[in-house]
């Protein structure tokens, strides 16, 4: 067990474009993963989606989520992430985060095309407070 | 939809040392999702794990899992494999798994070690045989 506030591991997932991968639940019950583009705030796994989308309405069925990153050639390693989403529709926050995740994705001179296009009504912040979190580093050296 | 057969689908799996990020479900519900190293056969999903793990247990109580692998960086991409696992126990198939995955995550020169070292009494060959395959390529062009 670590937590997302040591730095390794707040470092790990936030270098560069590295994704989340966000392991969340179907309505019959049968697990599911997909990319998201996220951000770290305060402690908390930030991300946006619609509130029509698969990962939207499953977070509405069940709050428990997983976001696992990794690093996908030598040394390998990953950082998952266990946690509670919550979620928000208030506008400025999604303007806000949907911003500043752009710029991490595709960088600053897009990033409030991004945003403007994703802060929205219909779309959700999602913030996911971590419960456990679980990390290997330079597995194969 | 499409299909793991799919050139452009089955290409994008098997490049470099991309890794699979496999979705499953702990006992108490809550979806999880952690990296394997995989490969693809006869149009399957093809990876091992311990018996007595997070995901060797999951697969036992439910055989229902999703491998997602996504290219983190401009143009973005993902193709997303909902499946049906069942595992083996065959000594000669692990070793021979294990063997031909090592070599594409660590290199010909380490793959035997490797193999001889996962292809032993307790871990298990899964392979997903796909119910549902998505893909997304060159999101943000």
């Amino acid at each position: 067990m670590t937590s997302i506030t040591e730095p390794r591991v707040r470092d790990f997932l936030l270098q560069g474009t590295r994704t989340g991968m966000l392991a969340y639940t179907a309505s019959d019950g049968r697990p599911l993963a997909a990319p998201v583009w996220f951000t770290v705030e305060d402690g908390e796994v930030v991300f946006n989606t619609g509130g029509k989308t698969a990962k939207g309405r499953s977070i509405a069925r069940d709050p428990r989520v997983t976001l696992t990153v990794d690093l996908p050639e030598p040394p390998y390693a990953f950082v998952q992430v266990q946690g509670e989403a919550r979620v928000s529709e208030d506008l400025d926050e999604l303007v806000r985060t949907a911003t500043a995740i752009a710029r991490r994705y595709v960088g600053p001179e897009q990033a409030e095309e991004f945003g403007r296009r994703n802060g929205v009504p219909g779309e959700l912040v999602v913030r996911v407070r971590p419960t456990k979190v679980v990390s290997a580093f330079d597995m194969t050296d």
